[in-house]
């Protein structure tokens, strides 16, 4: 019996991309020279400013714990990024700083979710969402959604798929693994029926500060009931550090507060320090600059991909992502995935991590390394799929 | 509804401390000076050599996610600190790096437990331990233990409480809040007996580094298939930066790799490479003039509050805590801590906070601050309660 876990355990998948990933490094060990776009991270480091305000934080002593809910000038520094960025005014009072949008993930399902009431959500989706409703001993009602929507939940959607014990929908935009955007008027419509049911949107904005054109409006200004997620990860560059934040309604608020006192005590101290200077002009410029930069691998990747034959059905607006249907090539993603790496030294992420619709059709191509890097993996690829091209 | 926290948030009771915190902080904006002798952490820095490592690594772009279970690198030097300390053979497979303790502690408990399975924890204990006990919707046994037995669980307690549904027993030496220890031959006949009706022991010993006297083994000398919470918090003075571990059976490890993927992603990598210099030569000798700090502390306050007339019924042996029975003085120890608090400017933990077992007759004092304020303290308790001794 000891050695026996859990059955919440047993309905949690482990992520097929892991095996590539090391499947890939030992090839590297052995010489191999393997072009990383299975990655869900920015290749870029940690932005100067905010590498510096780190440094000056450890130096000056500040590693000791902070209040549970964040440092408050933190929560200050980011309500003044949603009246800066979004014209948004959102109180300090009801914004939580937490350990990655992970946390602010398990913190906002940990105090909405009753053992046994339904989480709605996208197939394709980020997978660690339908593992934290399996961790609550939640019920995941996946969605299969497909191109017509943008891979995304519609309102009809929403609509047809509610049941009586649907508690929490779950939205990203953009998302992972599809890059796509939800309307605004979409999501507009979406929060407010969902909210007349009596349920809560949670909507993971992670990926918003790295839109390729023009910028939607936060979630935050549909509704004062939606729980928005964040994060310092990916648009600030600040994957390893651990820093992501939520926000509330207020009346959440010290239900979020007392779990985050006693799962997590604190959000690590030195990178809330950092972050602070992650608002600051200067930092801005530069994320501006690797935002640009994103958009210019999307636009060499994505019609090299759909060259070579893979069918990207939506042009995605957000994120590093491109999700293709590769069935020209294959009906069997993973297979193919660890072809492309071992006979070419690609690596891209099957669609067996994102759902269970229609994952073996598709897969993920990260933009998280170089043009340069790119240009060669779209060179490899080409030479193996489409020699005649 | 919408508004409405879930059921397992209203068994999670908030830390009482925060409140006296919270009005500590106040009268100290308006001028007050207060001892502080209610915080659960260490006043010393992080010590140099780990401030150095992880100002390097940050600098060196090491800001990038890390494995879920952590790097390769510190795990090995997890089992090279067992090795030169305790002696013990622990493979690095079964090491997995953790945001802390506390997260060591949800994945230790979420990997074991089934909703609705028992949880046997000493009671005074450390709150958060039946906290993630109710967040996982297990059921919380507590064990009222007293001075007799060291305010430890004993084997003849736990038998006594066992019961059919008791999957996981929890202790903690040195234990939160009393200082005390478990006798090693106690550890190992409860380990034994658990572990023959099927259960798993988790030993608590991020204290364990703190011990003043002869230093016990580790409980993983007894059994592999015992799990073994620790940390950077505590004993290296790493508290706000997150970074902690856990040692269990090399069965449960896939289980708990899965799950670390899906709630963390991974530790706090900065941290990761600072606490890799935590076990450097140099940074255990400033270690071990800290612990004899502490141990002349606790030399000094330990007879002094008795003199005054706590009841510190046993001589606890390690951490910075000592428990004291305040009776003589109140039977409300939340209104006395309050009236300290607000009267003379001293700061201390009610025992409402560690439990239900005569929690009105209990404060905690923590020795966390310099040997001249804690006698700044004794003057200031020693005037308002013994003004005659
Ligand atoms: C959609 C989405 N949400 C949340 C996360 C979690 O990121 P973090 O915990 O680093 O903030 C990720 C990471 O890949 C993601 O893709
Ligand atoms: C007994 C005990 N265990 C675990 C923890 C959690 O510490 P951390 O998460 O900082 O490692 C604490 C903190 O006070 C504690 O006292």
């Amino acid at each position: 019996m000891s050695e026996t876990p859990s059955r919440r355990i047993d309905r949690i998948q482990p992520f097929r991309v892991m095996a590539l990933l090391a499947e890939a490094r030992e090839l590297e060990q052995q010489g191999r020279d393997i072009v990383h776009m299975e990655i869900g991270e920015p290749d870029f480091p940690t932005p100067p400013p905010v590498v510096e305000a780190a440094t000056r934080a450890i130096a000056d002593g500040k590693v000791h714990y902070t209040p549970a809910v964040g440092l408050s000038a933190l929560r200050e520094a980011i309500a003044g990024f949603y009246q800066d960025r979004y014209g948004v005014s959102v109180p300090a009072q009801r914004i939580v700083v937490t350990p990655g949008a992970s946390g602010a993930l398990l913190l906002a399902l940990g105090v909405l979710l009753e053992p046994g009431q339904g989480v709605m959500l996208a197939d394709p989706g980020y997978p660690c969402n339908r593992n934290f409703a399996h961790f609550l001993d939640a019920r995941v009602q996946p969605v299969p959604v497909q191109a017509d929507t943008g891979y995304q939940l519609s309102l009809a959607l929403v609509q047809q798929h509610w049941q009586a014990d649907t508690r929490v929908v779950m939205l990203a935009s953009p998302a992972n693994p599809t890059g796509t955007l939800i309307p605004s008027a979409e999501l507009e419509a979406i929060i407010d029926w969902v909210e007349r049911q009596g349920g809560t949107v949670i909507v993971d904005e992670i990926y918003h500060g790295l839109i390729y054109g023009e910028s939607p409006p936060t979630a935050l200004g549909c509704s004062e009931r939606v729980i928005v997620i964040n994060s310092f990860s990916k648009y600030f560059g600040m994957t390893g550090w651990r820093i992501g934040w939520l926000v509330a309604p207020g009346e959440l608020i010290p239900g979020i507060d007392k779990l985050a006192q006693n799962l997590f005590l604190s959000a690590s101290t030195p990178a809330q320090h950092a972050a602070l200077a992650a608002f600051e002009p200067q930092t801005l410029d530069i994320l501006e600059q690797r935002r640009e930069a994103f958009e210019q691998r999307r636009d060499f990747l994505l019609p090299a991909l759909r060259e070579i034959g893979f069918d990207i059905k939506v042009e995605p607006q957000g994120a590093f992502y491109l999700y293709a249907d590769c069935r020209r090539f294959t009906d069997d993603s993973f297979a193919f995935a660890q072809a492309l790496l071992q006979e070419i030294g690609v690596a891209i992420t099957p669609g067996n991590d994102f759902g269970d619709n229609q994952p073996q059709r598709h897969v993920r191509f990260a933009y998280t390394t170089s043009l340069a890097r790119l240009q060669e993996g779209v060179r490899r690829l080409q030479q193996r799929l489409a020699p005649d091209g």
